[in-house]
């Protein structure tokens, strides 16, 4: 097996902890006889720096011509001053746009391990196993017109969908819910916004298909409170972007940080992996930085664009046994009987178990 | 003191809780010898079923000429095959509109009794005390272009606000601000969005008028993670319309129930008072539903549309007091040593609380 995969490290953490995952992808190829080979390019902050834009040309072709994208996390406190399509989070939405996967995979789980982490209970959070399938290339966050007149002093953004956005992402939902517990929770804000009327329609339409996945629908702000008083009555949950964004983060106290938080983007002509946390330019470079949602998300790299799926798995159970032997990088660590370890030393610890099993 | 209060109990569990949130009041005003006068009316699927629309004439005539407007709840699933613009939680939008309040008030309290009721740990809840101050007339409910076109098979919504649309309720919450803990938290999405950004700055320029304020801006993402991690750092928090629907639902797993939770609209030409809860048609009739949100909305009525603080304080007084003793509605009803009561005793218990105060 051959993949080229293009490391997008990014900014703050982001080097860190890619550096990591990148070594757990060898130590894959290497065990297994494939050949992957890692091309490093510039996104973000560190690309404004370099070459004055967040998604230079060279990144975009190179990309382009990959088997998958890895990104480490974007985004620098010194570019807040810039607007939107300036800052390096456009080189993130572009790059985004330009690769063209529109089905946002965000597994949120409860490690056992890691149950006295989550600020929800542990017989609340306990079992809970919910992928969130977030639209990634419509809404708010691409729609036009969008406008801040400083001269008017107003501001314009489009929430915008078309049935075809919407039954592509619905059928990726569907089919990942047939091969779990058989069920899609479809998130809108149906009793207000058009836009949402449209989506629970084709959704809808889209279930026909699916007989035997049960699919219900909920409204964005009961669900946000669904989502904490009852976690483990969830199995897929398919949201437009905002919606996604947003109810995603909040579940990440399911599983008890947002560094623990993988994702995978499919559909489109190249696939993108990134952990769900940001930069972090608080901890970058004091070995804080947890790298187990960018190794999860290098399993989610084996799972959905090399299809080795058992390969994808032992990666997840020794991320887990890493953590049930009690070894914790600082945003984990809680209590006695845990070992705190460096970004780097985590990486390791994943490592051996990984050769172990 | 002379009031007149136009009740709108609307749909499902709206008239069983409005009784008992009316009856308080009525307590209230004879003890102080004040003049409440309540004039019922008809808004939400109520209104459709006798009038043909949401928010008929009559009902808004009465409205604008009262000191309070008095909501139970909106919405009834018979109607859920009409557009938005002619469901019942239309006329719900509509009034909103017309009485012209922006400032959506929503306290998130944890009450020591029902520490065991919220899925977060009551270590994570104790002490917590958030006031959001959510705009409640702008952004996605209510911007336009708005449409669903069922020939294309694309719908759009406009998310739009204005400089002063900002100031206006931002001063709302930095004066709420300077008489609690001093601190205000602004929601947005500005690495993304023009009107967040729109919004940010501001907010911003509001905060140097009240220096002794302390304003943080957190993204609405990593906010909806942060009020379920640490609630009790927060003190005020502002948002725009949706950001403001979504996070003040999830925050209500910090009290534990949604039927716990009031809220208030001022800065308009006449206050709206409303529970946070749906009209839980499923339960409508049963002697389910919990009144305390709606008899702490009254507390709201008092509070702001009166003047009556020790009265407002006096009733919320009295609804921990009826909790402490082990007093408690179904959905907020958890282990031994504690008395199911219905709606309506619960009414009483409160009544009888307040009285021997
Ligand atoms: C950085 C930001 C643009 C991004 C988003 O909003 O999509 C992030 O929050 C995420 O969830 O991946
Ligand atoms: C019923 C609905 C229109 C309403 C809203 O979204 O504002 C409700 O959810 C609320 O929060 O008061």
């Amino acid at each position: 097996m051959r993949l080229k995969i293009v490391v997008l490290a990014g900014d703050g953490i982001g080097p860190e902890v890619t550096r990591e995952a990148t070594s757990i992808l060898r130590a894959v190829a290497e065990f297994g006889g494939h050949e992957f080979t890692f091309v490093p390019a510039l996104l973000g902050g560190v690309a404004i720096t370099a070459e004055g834009t967040p998604l230079p040309q060279a990144t975009l072709d190179v990309a382009l011509d990959s088997d998958a994208v890895l990104l480490g996390a974007v985004g620098d406190n010194k570019f807040n001053a810039l607007s939107p399509d300036k800052r390096p989070e456009a080189g993130l939405l572009q790059i985004r746009q330009a690769l063209g996967g529109f089905a946002n995979l965000r597994p949120s789980v409860a490690y056992p391990a890691l149950a006295e982490n989550s600020p929800l209970r542990p017989e609340v959070t306990k079992g809970a196993d919910i992928l969130f399938v977030r639209e990634l290339l419509g809404g708010l966050y691409f729609g036009a017109p969008r406008w801040w007149n400083r001269d008017t002093n107003e501001a314009i953004n489009t929430m915008r969908y078309t049935k075809d956005e919407v039954v592509r992402v619905a059928k990726v939902a569907f089919e990942l819910a047939s091969k779990r517990k058989k069920k899609v929770t479809s998130v809108d804000k149906a009793n207000v916004l058009e836009v949402s009327q449209l989506w629970r329609a084709v959704v809808t339409e889209v279930a026909k298909d699916y007989p035997e996945v049960t699919l219900e629908h909920q409204l964005v702000d009961s669900m946000a409170m669904h989502l904490m008083n009852t976690p483990r009555s969830f199995d897929v949950v398919l949201t437009e972007n905002l919606f996604g964004d947003i109810l995603s983060d909040e579940s990440g106290v399911i599983t008890g940080s947002l560094g623990m938080l993988p994702s995978a983007t499919i559909g489109g002509k190249v696939n993108l992996y990134e952990p769900v946390h940001g930069s972090a330019p608080d901890i970058a470079g004091t070995g804080k930085a947890n790298p187990l949602g960018a190794i999860l998300t290098a399993a989610m790299v084996l799972r959905h664009s090399a299809g080795l799926e058992a390969d994808a798995a032992a990666i997840e159970a020794a991320v887990a046994q890493v953590l049930e032997a009690g070894h914790r990088t600082a945003d984990i660590a809680r209590g006695s009987n845990q070992q705190v370890v460096t970004t780097e030393q985590m990486g390791k610890l994943v490592h051996e178990a990984l050769a172990h099993a």
